[in-house]
């Protein structure tokens, strides 16, 4: 194994990485002749699906799964205009089937609210179906015409989660979007990915929504990636789909929406935030194998290394633990390479002088530091160093994403402020500074800077206390009342 | 509850039945603005996903779960001459993306050789990368121009689970063809579904194909439902997409493939083969409840009541049942009727006297006999009958199957035969026939009686030794030497 196979740099070239790293773990393969749409290797998926059943498990707590075509016919696609208006430059058009032009194109959709409100319409009838709460794991179509990027910036998302809920009131509604971020914070702390939340300024919100907050993690290369959206509709589209229930008092009322959605950017998160040079870094929860044992044969004594090894799997796997047994023909370093780069958080070794003194050899994937575990402790002694593991990748993720947020002075990056203090500001994370709610000053900033205005903090490197902690000053701009929003370059 | 509302025809009018039943078990809803294509409502979401992780596990032994896009270039799909000639008037096209015509037309995948083996391609190099075993699970799409109806004839299958295995050898890849059979059964012994399998005649082989082995079962109005289909493929394939492998002596070889596949109509046969006029009878292994708890509460003693089938409860989940309390408003018999139509097998009552008496009654869905059981033998009575009912039901299932497969006189019902006799043939569920391979006598069979050829007999009413069990006779069309194959009405 050449030395430069083995290293993959991360933080110069985040992009080359992040590439190599999608086929060497053999996550995606972007060999297929379509733009912005890849092929998910068994390894990528089996990754996937483990994320998407920890999403499932929270999900189904509060929401039912349902499913919905994909196929949305334009006359109602078009009925929602704000909504449209954000998709229609993005939406693929089938317009023949067979031979025959069809009579009304189909769109992909592009989300799913223009498929599931019609049908809202007629499962609500009364206050009793109300809350209504499902949510359905499917691919969705954009036509993205910028560069397009595996699991970031695609043309099919293969695994959109997306909830629609409805409720009889503004209050029930905005308590469901309380609970969702709820769900979100759960989710992502279990795949330790580390978050700000921010409400998306006016003129960067979901097409038809009252308001959008939303999930930012930030990428090796300083640009934060949005992996999760929550949007208050309000009863927009309840008006536009007509959706109403029979209040208590026998009264038609309309119902007040929230919806909110994952996409597998979760997939890019965990892949981006935790791995480094040597590969992916799995945090246990997720890892399609969380221990790889590997027989160290040099001699006779190979029959009596295999049986240990054996029995260790067995028993592994007996106490539930996803192991895998490398018994394959290949030295072990090149077995050592292969795991490393898939990311499996515990590598255990087995060789003759650990069979003679009744032990075998543990190396943790996060830190590769060594220890000695007596075979009879095996099964404890992994689950709590998975344990460990889980919570130290959480821990180190979090340190860095936090180290990179970065507070500006009050007085503000006005105008008046030097380029070089601007550059410093748009070189870094992710930025907290004061801005005031208006477009101009808003897109001013982003001009000026190059950078995203993510939005009002919800929850930021000040933890839930963001807000009230200093939450109140100048605008940068313009110098009137502003909040706390942060900034950065953005996926 | 209107004695009119609670009982469903099933045997005089099955497509009434079934219509019905997805509508008030709440399986599908219908009622989407697109000519074959349906939403799934949570309960029946549930029904597919256990069905389908049935179908993962017994898949997940030897193949990969994986994913390829759902868009297929023209050029592509185009590529294979026999392949493409059976499915160019179903495919339907994305020809825009925003305003924006596309330079290549994008078809949505119908199904996804040739989506896949391009990417095989670059996959295989060496005999050590076979056998490559894949499969995925996702939604294909087929402009059915024909009569579509729920989970049988769809424009969206949004549950297409397909296998692709490429080999070493012709013979390696006939070994997975068995083993593909063997799954297959396997699966459908789980969902208590009786079949018959058959080798498709030449004429109506997928195309692409050498052959194409398919597992047949009977709706209630006597047509077969294909159910499943497996085919190898040889080197068509291969050939077309360069899918070659580096052999053992260094010589490079062609692979040879199979595939294979299942569609949700494995739901739509649990429904149908199972369900009578009280609604769904679904086999325990995937009913979403398998036991429903109906306190039955007319006095003082309610606390109690409720106390006692909480505990019930408590103690089914624990034991990893899958368990539903219904302490709702709603009177008793009005659960029933919900509970017997969405096909729960176990309910279990507890009324006053029942609590004086520390017992419960068990009501089994699929002969509603009652049993008085112990609260204390509660769990391991449960299982019990659960492993009861779903031999029953497939007992059941089995015993109508196959009074329904009708074998004909060896002297065939050729020419000579009366159109009353004619009349019976075509009116019965599976007849076997002699009949030889010429498609000109296949035609003829079909067209005069208005059936279709199901193909040679490989499984039936025999069981496995159908076929060796007096295979061979003399064509009953023009008399020359002949096998014994299956005709019958078909979906």
């Amino acid at each position: 194994m050449k030395k430069e196979e083995t290293i993959l740099q991360k933080g110069n070239n985040f992009s080359e990485w992040y590439n190599e790293i999608l086929k060497r773990a053999e996550i995606l393969d972007v060999r297929y002749p379509v733009k912005g749409v890849y092929v998910w290797y068994p390894y990528g998926y089996k990754l996937r699906n483990l994320i998407y059943t920890i999403l499932r498990s929270l999900m189904d707590k509060e929401h039912e799964e349902a499913q919905f075509p994909l196929l949305i016919p334009k006359d109602e696609l078009m009925k929602e205009k704000e909504h449209i208006k954000g998709f229609e430059e993005e939406v693929f058009w089938v317009t023949k089937g067979g031979s025959t032009e069809l009579d009304v194109p189909l769109a992909l959709r592009p989300t799913s609210e223009t498929a599931i409100y019609p049908v809202f319409k007629v499962w609500i009838r009364s206050h009793r179906d109300l809350p209504l709460r499902i949510y359905q794991i499917v691919n969705t179509f954009r036509y993205e015409t910028k560069h397009t990027r595996p699991l970031i910036r695609l043309r099919e998302i293969t695994s959109f989660k997306e909830a629609h809920t409805a409720h009889a009131s503004q209050m029930d509604a905005v308590e469901q979007i309380k609970k969702a971020v709820a769900l979100y914070k759960n989710f992502f702390d279990l795949l330790a990915i580390p978050y700000v939340i921010t409400r998306r300024p006016e003129w960067d919100k979901f097409p038809g929504a009252e308001y959008s907050i939303a999930f930012d993690t930030l990428m090796p290369d300083g640009k934060t990636m949005q992996i999760a959206t929550i949007h208050l509709l309000g009863e927009s589209f309840a008006r536009t789909f007509d959706i109403k229930y029979e209040d208590k008092d026998g009264s038609p009322k309309y119902v007040n929406q929230t919806c909110y959605g994952i996409s597998e950017r979760c997939v890019a998160a965990v892949i981006s935030v935790h791995g480094e040079e040597h590969g992916l870094v799995l945090p246990p929860e997720v890892a399609p194998i969380q221990v790889v044992i590997v027989p160290i044969v040099y001699s006779s004594e190979g029959a009596e290394v295999e049986k240990v090894c054996f029995a260790v799997y067995e028993e592994l796997k007996r106490a539930g633990v996803r192991v895998f047994f490398d018994n394959s023909d290949e030295r072990p370093g090149a077995k050592y390479y292969k795991w490393e780069m898939k990311g499996v958080p515990l590598r255990i070794e087995v060789g003759p002088r650990d069979v003679r003194n009744n032990r075998c050899e543990f190396i943790k994937r996060n830190d590769f530091t060594r220890m000695q575990v007596p075979l009879g402790d095996v099964v404890p002694e992994v689950k709590e160093t998975l344990k460990a593991i889980q919570d130290c990748v959480h821990e180190r993720a979090k340190e860095t994403f936090f180290a990179n947020i970065y507070k500006s002075g009050d007085s503000g990056v006005g105008k008046d402020k030097s380029e070089g203090e601007m550059e410093e500001l748009r070189r870094r994370g992710i930025v907290s500074i004061f801005l005031c709610e208006s477009e101009r000053c808003g897109r001013e900033v982003e001009e000026r800077l190059g950078v995203n205005v993510l939005g009002e903090v919800i929850y930021g490197a000040g933890g839930e206390n963001e807000e009230k902690e200093k939450s109140e000053g100048k605008c940068m701009i313009c110098s009137r009342k502003a909040k706390r929003v942060y900034i950065a370059r953005a996926y």
